[in-house]
């Protein structure tokens, strides 16, 4: 399999990263690297790491200076160009999936790319609608809402489009069981504390129906589910806001978990952090477990793709 | 120190955790068994345990028919009068704490007692209003909110009460500094996901203004208050609602959490688990350290109650 790989912003940790994990990597697929071939030479001697021979280079981007540390037009030019071509691999078939290293906001925005962040990009260029799944191969978290207000979660929960959702995120995925939370303490208590619960198992059901088998299970109560004995029967679970899953996650798997967005044209899976400027070209050998992992789910989700031969 | 200890339901596992704990728990303080002297006997021969001769006993309710694992109306009455014997014991000066094992809701509502469960008969009892706190050493949990349905929860933020709130959980605890999280994703990011966050940011700045310290400080992003960095900075966090405490810290910390009711005129902790029937009487070695961390922490409180000398 052949993995197009954005190195993200050039000022931060991305690239330390991605000559770090080469040879760990090249065991298990053919990278191919979107990075101007001078920059990634100087990158390297800045680093005082060597460029692995191995290393597959799509040419693309300005030269420029690297500034550790600091968000530059010059950075947020070369990361969305880095982005844009690695993007154009999958989806000219020349790579399997799309994995991405972190580039910084302001940096872009510097750049005058019109997007907030990858997610925003994709969305924007494939004029498609991306779920956002987060997490790793213990737990993956999918969340039906992301950035609305708490008061405003309870009103989305219908059965439509939840089992909109859930339709698509099995097709996604083809995992089973997949565990549904409920959305009030003790998942209602029966109809005591709130009634979404009921919404929440008609959409359920009809996405079990659809499937042809029990996909899906809940709703489960909120504060158990993330529980080492639950833990060992999910390991996807679809919450229904962004601090239902995402803090219990953060809580367990901090280092480890990584960001996918499903739903799209081409696979995509990224790290689940920043380009941590701080430690940028300062010897810190910063974790590569997020990328690590992000390249294993880019190249499971990829396989099952081409085994279900989706489009 | 001395302790009163209710046993809780006789048919469950309670009077096995208390028996397999004396030795370790007397080291520590002078625990009080409030049960009939004929039901510790009986329940420790079938349990195939011994009593410990060290063992102080209040004597209280009847002699009855053990049966394990089955909720009956003697078992129930037994475990209230346990309760009530106890806090009788504390509210006379007699003890310095309350701690309690767990009853059984269905056994109390045979047995025809009027609350569904400890917290709430405390709340009668004593006609004072309780806080939850769940947790243990490395992290304790407050709960603005308990039981209420998630739509509800962000009309309950108002400045007034969580002030209140505030100041009356620092008064119970006197520890420093205490998080407090944000209501939205991100804590709202600086108003563009929900405006609550201001409400809570001057809860925060009157309760310091009261304490006369920097006691409490958020809000904080929900999602990574829970990550390793944050708990080594924060072991108590303020949670505003639920699931938004109580699902990171079963995920973290699930066999070790025990529930502490704060802002009484008495000190209570209490294990956070249930009477376990299908454990009970076979030998299963219950896990006892929820029972040992609520004992440690009755003992923590009520030397900070006697520093303090509140009422």
């Amino acid at each position: 399999m052949k993995l197009a790989i954005s190195l993200g912003d050039l000022n931060g940790i991305g690239l330390e990263i991605a000559l770090r994990s080469h040879e760990e990597i090249a065991q298990w697929c053919e990278p191919v690297y979107c990075i101007d071939p001078t920059m990634l030479a100087w990158g390297a001697a800045l680093l005082g790491l060597d460029v692995p021979q191995t290393m597959q280079v799509h040419p693309c981007g300005d030269v420029f200076d690297i500034t550790p540390g600091r968000a530059t037009k010059a950075s947020g030019k070369a990361s969305y160009h880095s982005f844009l071509k690695a993007l154009g691999l999958v989806q000219a078939n020349k790579a399997d999936a799309l994995v991405t290293l972190p580039i910084h906001k302001e940096a872009w925005h510097k750049a005058d790319v019109l997007y907030k962040g990858h997610t925003d990009a994709l969305s924007g260029l494939l004029k498609e609608d991306a779920m956002m799944m987060l997490g790793c191969e213990k737990l993956f978290v999918g969340l039906f809402t992301h950035h609305i207000p708490l008061k405003n979660v309870a009103k989305q929960i219908k059965k439509k489009p939840l089992t909109h959702f859930l339709i698509r995120f099995w097709e996604s995925l083809h995992v089973r069981p997949i565990g549904v939370l409920g959305l009030n303490p003790h998942a209602g208590d029966g109809g005591v504390i709130g009634r979404e619960e009921r919404v929440i198992a008609k959409a359920i059901a009809a996405a079990n129906a659809y499937a042809g088998e029990e996909v899906f299970m809940g709703p489960l109560v909120p504060d158990t589910a993330f529980t080492p004995r639950q833990l060992e029967q999910f390991s996807h679970l679809v919450c229904l806001y962004h601090d239902q899953g995402l803090a219990p996650l953060k809580a367990l798997f901090f280092e480890e978990s990584i960001n996918v967005s499903l739903g799209l044209s081409v696979v995509r899976t990224s790290v689940d952090h920043g380009t941590a400027y701080d430690i940028a070209y300062k010897n810190a050998n910063p974790s590569c477990k997020s990328y690590l992992n992000a390249i294993q789910s880019a190249l499971v989700l990829a396989r099952k793709r081409e085994n279900f031969t989706e489009t």
